[in-house]
């Protein structure tokens, strides 16, 4: 018996799914186990496997089946007809990149990555430059495309690729009523913190401890050891599928939290790809609803939860335990202290709360800029400067510690940026709903249970996948639209006043 | 400007290279790194990779333009002729087998894998019968089909597809040579074993302690750490494609010497693929040329380089430096004599030069009995114990140590194991013709040298990829065919004339 157009189409997208899983393991093994003289050979085995699945995505047969199945869709669940939305939408992508443009794309990127690591190494940006160049104009031409296939301007395009939905206005009202309040916050606080005594935290951390450490944190949380792993690798990150969910982190040796955080960030990340709907698990309605929501979960797990009084007064006994510590600055109010403190920086992934959407902001002014070709690559470094100087009083003292501080441009990810800021809010004002829902989450992450935050988490987020817009899952969720207005009122209560429940097991 | 169908090949397997290496990648992830409870996951990519490849190598478009370049073949080079006949070959056995048939075996098989996983817990060989019989079933469809298309028995066409070329006839008159005379020599070498002294070699020895001893070993014979990886895994194996070749051992806590020559066996593999004629890397012309050859380069590493007395003299000073060993066990005779140890046992994988032959020539006549219905599934074990008596003089003591031990037929590999045996013949012929051809061999090993070895494999085998037969490789390279002359006589100057000069640095 033949089966329906629909039936059809799941069969195609489980095997575009295989395909999309031997990729990230692919990716995966890359930045974590492949030997460094295998690059050329793995680009090959990476490009060819893309190259097919754009061509399976694209094929005729696919839209006819998909015309097919759109043009009837009784008998279909709500969930069935939200993934042939989801279909439609990465067919409709495909199409409207072209597979040389984005192979030219994938070439442009890889060699302005490897120049933008030599750069970093010599530190001059203008070594740089003219490789950045070919990547701006190539993605360029296709944020032109996608924008006339989407309806959508350039720019929106892009980020519409990483966060369906999303536009540039409502990104623009977020940062405006971040940036109303937080340069006056961040004075406040620094004033504030200045005069609070903090003990220097030093010491000599085998990776193998903090690894013990980072994994009983994990399990804590969730994490499944039998269908996902934790490896060291330069710049921490999540790949894999669900069922096979891969983080990584990197373990400072003086210095115990940015590995602990670091796997901690990830862990929200996998937490995510764990949750999504299992019986969807292969079709593209199961997969996550985008950067701004990933980002949510890992910054709401790193950020939010891990650091909060209660996740201290868990964490400390197990400092003591797999590190082996004990003294005046490990108490819980030092911990707390250090896991707080507010620092203007040049560094974005070494930013605190308070400061991190302003180094947002300015990236998506300049990538607007240099979309736009408002901004010439060649003046970027200065608009850099003279922007960080601006915003956060900071002069970047290289360009290592400056405009070649990120790898995303260079590998042609515009459009990305505003994912981080806008995951910061959502992550806010789903703990603010969170805390409501479950009155004694503190005292739950106190001893070090995650039930009640995942339990949410879970069924509000991940197992939603992307049968609704990222903006009808905040609404259906919080009962209230996108807004700054939660990150408002959390970073106010969290660095302001410290006196209220907020992150406080004796709520 | 079109590109002639000779030239459009070369692309279409340019692509399908791509894919076999993404595959290699993903086993070997499965092997060393993967989550236990990822399989289903990756049974998935892997089936979806396998079908693609399939249906590339398969598609009308192939015949077509092999058929156009065959009929033409003025103006390409002898190399691009034998790789068109190589891709007809790949063609043809892909035809003959159709993907439904393949992926029944596929799916038929991974649960014979996982039953006999369960059997070896068990040690109930009845546990275990039925899925081996539907693996059996299939094999034989399948051997049918392949003997019909290529004109061959259908056991010689699994030999063939293992080892191109060749055939029954030519593994009976090997198998009956070594027949006629090992087990007299067994007796005889055991015989006087008995009466040499033999001080026992035990201690412990950290992973870490004995995977630096094999990687400087490893270095030393050229294996490109740069592009390759050793691990550990369960069983030794060798994965990956050249340029990225990745070899994996076991370290036994209380034994230093398995875990060296289990990486040192693959790294005989890794190096046939590290010496495949770089300009035709990507096409079957630049593969190995099967697995007795394969076995041949292990097997040459392993049983005879490295348990060789010059060998022994490269080691000594290592075991010192590397594990912090000393007296008189680790003298160089007793070294030496623990390396040629012979011992009748009941497995195949524990055994030395001289029984090991007798092992597979019981596996070659029971699969061939299985595949021709003479023996059915449920008698093997009985056909197993009373053979292994009268061959090997060994009762097993349970299924385990019996017919459970290998994992062959489980995964369907019928036609598998002559490689063995024949590697191990050829790998004896090679041998003879290097010592002639470069008359410092012995002197060269005992220092840690393996440019003279590596550089007669590498000229005469490894760089002949596939463009010949196995049969014509060794006539070229040795000027002698086949035959397990050259492996009686290093089996009898080994382990009967100690006095030769036979694999002395002294020669």
């Amino acid at each position: 018996m033949a089966q329906t157009p629909y039936k059809q189409l799941e069969q195609e997208w489980k095997r575009l799914h295989a395909f999309r899983g031997a990729m990230a393991i692919l990716r995966w093994d890359a930045a974590v186990m492949m030997p460094r003289g295998s690059a050329d050979v793995r680009g090959e085995q990476l490009a060819a496997l893309e190259t097919e699945y754009h061509g399976l995505v694209t094929a005729p047969k696919i839209t006819r089946l998909l015309d097919r199945a759109q043009a009837n869709t009784a008998g279909l669940e709500n969930w069935q007809i939200a993934n042939l939305r989801e279909m439609r939408r990465q067919r409709d992508f495909a199409i409207a990149t072209p597979v040389a443009l984005i192979s030219r794309l994938a070439k442009a990127a890889s060699k302005a990555e490897a120049k933008w690591m030599q750069a970093r190494e010599s530190g001059k940006f203008d070594d740089f430059a003219p490789y950045l160049e070919e990547v701006v104009h190539l993605v360029r031409d296709k944020a032109q495309l996608l924008g006339q296939s989407r309806n959508l301007s350039p720019y929106d395009a892009l980020v519409d690729e990483f966060s369906p939905g999303l536009t540039s206005a409502e990104i623009d009202t977020i940062f405006k009523a971040l940036a109303r309040r937080l340069p006056g916050m961040i004075r406040e606080v620094l004033g504030r913190q200045e005069a609070q005594p903090l003990l220097p935290i030093i010491g000599k951390f085998s990776a193998a401890k903090q690894r013990a450490l980072s994994v009983e944190v994990m399990k804590a949380i969730g994490f499944p050891f039998d269908r996902g792993r934790l490896d060291e690798s330069e710049h921490p990150f999540t790949e894999g599928v669900p069922g096979d969910v891969r983080v990584t982190t990197r373990f400072d040796p003086i210095e115990p939290f940015s590995g602990l955080l670091g796997a901690l960030h990830e862990t929200g990340h996998a937490m995510y790809d764990v949750g999504l709907p299992a019986e969807f698990a292969d079709q593209p309605v199961g997969r996550d609803r985008g950067m701004a929501l990933e980002e949510s979960q890992s910054l709401l797990m790193e950020m939010i939860v891990c650091r909060s009084r209660s996740f201290v007064t868990y964490l400390k006994p197990l400092l003591e335990k797999h590190l082996g510590v004990s003294g005046p600055e490990w108490s819980e109010a030092n911990l707390y202290a250090h896991l707080t403190r507010v620092k203007r920086g040049p560094i974005r992934v070494d930013a605190d709360e308070l400061t991190y959407s302003l180094h947002i902001q300015l990236r998506y002014e300049l990538e607007n800029q240099l979309l736009s070709g408002e901004l010439a690559v060649r003046n970027l470094r200065d608009a850099w400067n003279s922007s960080m100087e601006q915003r956060l009083g900071v002069k970047p003292k290289s360009d290592v510690e400056g405009v070649l501080q990120d790898v995303h441009w260079a590998v042609g990810s515009f459009g990305y940026f505003p994912s981080y800021a806008l995951g910061a809010v959502i992550a806010a004002q789903f703990h603010e709903t969170i805390r409501n829902a479950v009155p004694d989450l503190e005292a739950q992450i106190a001893r070090g249970e995650f039930g009640g935050l995942m339990g949410w988490l879970r069924q509000n987020v991940h197992g939603v996948g992307a049968s609704v817009t990222v903006q009808e899952l905040i609404k259906n969720s919080t009962g209230k639209p996108l807004s700054a207005a939660a990150a408002l009122r959390y970073l106010e209560a969290k660095y302001l006043e410290p006196e209220t429940v907020l992150g406080s097991a004796a709520a």
